[in-house]
């Protein structure tokens, strides 16, 4: 079943009205009919079946029948990457995303080859945040994922988190396994994880150091070495495996 | 360090000599000269770390210095997966190498959209396995997945395995999350684990009933609904995650 987001906050029996994008889509690409049934997620992130109940030229009305279970994890896990090259971003966004991802951050790092100019950065982030809406769409989510630039590590130092892990090669080969299952058990429900990956080349030991000392934790991902754009979609799968399975 | 694969069988101390391929990556694209030092996985999957002791027109040879640490998973994963659409194929071998399958078979499927005709098996084949080579080089594995086509799921359930999954959405639709941590449990080292995914459109009902009369166990991967060429990408890191973190 199709999902839409609106930014209309209504309950249980109550009408929305979906326009713009939303709109077409579900008008003119869906071919919706009265009656059809869709899901619509409200601006406070509560998913319902609804009832088409009225079509007009560039809005659908929509009434909330039930209200479904979320579909979030119980903790945010932001997702920060050095600047990636080529489309790498696009399919960071999109399978981070799919896989519960609250947010991407993404930073100029050292051994970072690819650039964005600060005159095309507005352009990116409209392009990464249609495509965090429409794999937010396709993955039933309840939140639409944040998608931001930050402009170097010290002000990636400064987000609001409750516990930082950076995802460290080196911990990985050295045998270091502890760390992640530690962290996603220390972290409560509601509560912030901020991930620090490396664009391709990694991250310098400098920034390694800068990171340690604003108290990031170290944590391998196992024994395989992961591209830059695995090691994201590895963590999200490993903590939705020990939040949401175990 | 570079990573190189040979057919041929050594023990510590011994030499041994790259040809083809690998000999012109060592020497033409890396520019290796006398001393350099990479990485060689035997025949036997013991990767050792080596030195360049000659350089020949088609081959180098190397001396095997010292034993490393094995990067494999304690069991083996199968993914098999209905036939995706466009390059989906290509990264599933690639980013599924890198999170540790031992081996990936492609089966036609009821709603599959992408057809692979029998005249263009042998090239999918070739290319496929290319992929899962340059994987397994850069994601310092000891083995080279394989890859297999085989003609329908009939076939696909006479593949050898100890347990059988199939990842089903309508199981984590309903809130079963219990039976892939209890699958990870079950498998003794060196077992095999045999895990079905349909393609794009899903499996078909009659699909996965005759799975599951071949005793595969339906397996929820989470709350949020994963893209065909996501889901085995997610197993794969769950697996990791409990065998290899926990």
């Amino acid at each position: 079943m199709q999902r839409y987001f609106t930014t209309q906050t209504a309950q249980l029996g109550q009408t929305v009205t979906l326009e713009g994008e939303a709109a077409h889509h579900l008008q003119r690409v869906m071919r919706g009919q009265l009656d059809d049934q869709v899901e619509i997620v409200t601006a406070n992130q509560q998913a319902y079946r609804a009832k088409v109940t009225a079509l007009q030229t560039t809005t659908v009305s929509l009434q909330l029948q039930a209200a479904l279970p979320s579909t979030e994890m119980s903790r945010r896990v932001l997702i920060a990457c050095g600047i990636p090259k080529k489309t790498k971003a696009d399919w960071i966004v999109q399978k981070g995303t799919e896989l519960g991802a609250a947010g991407f951050i993404f930073f100029a790092s050292q051994y970072g080859i690819a650039k964005w100019p600060p005159q095309r950065q507005a352009k990116k982030l409209t392009r990464l945040r249609k495509i965090a809406l429409e794999a937010a769409r396709q993955a039933h989510r309840n939140v639409i994922p944040t998608v931001n630039i930050v402009a170097n590590l010290t002000a990636l130092c400064q987000q609001v988190k409750d516990i930082g892990i950076v995802a460290y090669e080196e911990s990985g080969k050295q045998g270091e396994h502890a760390a992640l299952v530690q962290t996603a058990q220390q972290l409560r429900a509601g509560q912030t994880l901020l991930a620090v990956f490396g664009p391709e080349g990694g991250l310098a030991p400098a920034e390694v150091l800068q990171l340690r000392q604003a108290a990031f934790v170290p944590a391998g991902l196992g024994p395989r070495i992961l591209r830059a754009e695995t090691a994201p979609l590895y963590l999200l799968s490993a903590l939705s495996t020990l939040w949401e399975l175990c």
